[in-house]
């Protein structure tokens, strides 16, 4: 059954890359001020001021915060460069805890010439390395599976059912998937997934934006929801059926976009946000 | 185990779509002269000439034809749309019995807004529809899983697995697959399902090119074999321990290769066959 239409902001939260020309300043003033209640903050915005301040300057803004963007990029060719993927991982942890993220969302990686499964072993095993220091910050750890068109070189997990067996294998409560509709939306397997996320209790975070069937770059040409083909409420339904009662977070990177003036870009996005998702 | 490197040309057919410049006559004279045996015709090269004229010559330059591409974009909003498509594939097969070419190649189609799984089942009614006329003609049908990111507006069939979903309901020994490499890579499945349609017979064509990690563009930047991240060899291993014995055939679309000199272009696909295929 289709989910009713949201009728307010209350669970809406803003990618800050969505609004890349903003630093955390301006994203934090200017949601607020929208009268959203929440942002996921990626680290470039954190790393002039550094986490504390930047922990600081979101509690006085009053939002809450979703996630932090990103972790992950574990696989690498050799033991030195693992290890440095992991302690970035538990860096990332650490200013999750100081911000107030109750997880880093993790974009998994992947090396160009290496084989899939090897980098999933990788993965797998680098995220099994930061569980004892997430387990310490109270952080999650959540796998977003990334459209097939990154597996080069962002990530070799692609589906959710990729991303479901590295749960599986870890068997830790951090351990989830952060669902966004524009790397899963064609995947067959996706309502099962959903319900077998729900039921193992591993659905942390569900993204939105939309999939233009005439995208021109691969990576900065995200549509806005109603921009393109998915349809994005079919799939909070269902995600809200498997029990997720989180954020519904915006997080388009579009070059278009972002050469618009960026407090109307940000209305845009709160009509298409009641209109679509 | 991977299959030895190739030595020698006898299996080796190029896409009339490779060497775009060139009009079907020119592909013919310098595919033969450079001691390619095989062709895949692309529909766009006899649209002048018609199939009859197209098959002539190509008897005439002592090329064999591996494939026609290609139909399929079977769904449609209206029943009207519906019937053309099947119309149009109609002809594509007699297109093929024309021109010699043992099977067409289909890019099954999706429709903007259109829910997959509805497109899925108008594919499989679609391709159902033309099985008198194809078997009247002897003439297969392959169908192609298409990359996710076409998923859209080209093909709701994206993985091997929904390939062989249609081939079983159907059943009939004129229905396969095209493997891809570029459109399929990715899949976590890949492996397996290249073994169960060597069990069904169901592998009816391999493609290659490569995957770019920095591809610039959704349709018109694919890769020579070499320049990518696809272990095409591995992928071929596989495919012939299945019992595959056809043609390996090069399909590349890419603007950037289209603007060298057609011949020299032909003279690096050559060495890159042999290197990497």
């Amino acid at each position: 059954m289709t989910a009713q239409p949201l009728t307010d902001y209350s669970r809406m939260a803003v990618h800050t890359f969505t609004t890349k020309p903003w630093n955390l300043q301006q994203a934090c003033e200017n949601y607020a001020s929208a009268g959203i209640p929440g942002i996921t903050v990626w680290r470039n915005v954190i790393e002039d001021i550094g986490a504390e301040a930047a922990g600081a300057m979101i509690r006085k803004s009053g939002l809450e915060v979703a996630a932090l963007c990103r972790g992950g990029f574990f696989p690498a060719t050799d033991a030195t460069q693992r290890q440095a993927a992991i302690d970035d991982n538990k860096l990332a942890i650490d200013q999750a805890a100081a911000i107030g993220a109750p997880m880093v969302v993790l974009v998994c990686g992947a090396v160009v010439g290496m084989p899939l499964e090897e980098a999933r072993k990788q993965i797998s095993d680098g995220i099994g390395a930061c569980l004892d220091h997430a387990r310490a910050c109270n952080v999650q750890l959540a796998i977003e599976p990334l459209h097939p068109m990154y597996a080069a070189d962002r990530s070799a997990v692609n589906t959710m059912g990729q991303a479901r067996a590295i749960c599986e294998t870890l068997n830790d409560p951090l351990v989830g998937i952060a669902l966004d509709v524009y790397h899963v939306w064609w995947d067959p397997d996706l309502s099962q997934e959903i319900k077998r996320a729900g039921e193992m209790g591993t659905l942390f975070a569900f993204h939105v934006c939309d999939w233009k069937p005439d995208t021109n770059h691969l990576l900065l040409d995200r549509g806005l929801m109603g921009e393109g083909c998915i349809d994005i409420r079919a799939i909070r339904s269902e995600v809200e059926a498997a029990g997720f009662r989180g954020w519904n977070e915006v997080e388009i990177f579009s070059q278009h976009h972002w050469e618009k003036e960026q407090r109307s870009w940000l209305s845009e996005i709160k009509r298409a946000y009641l209109d679509h998702v």
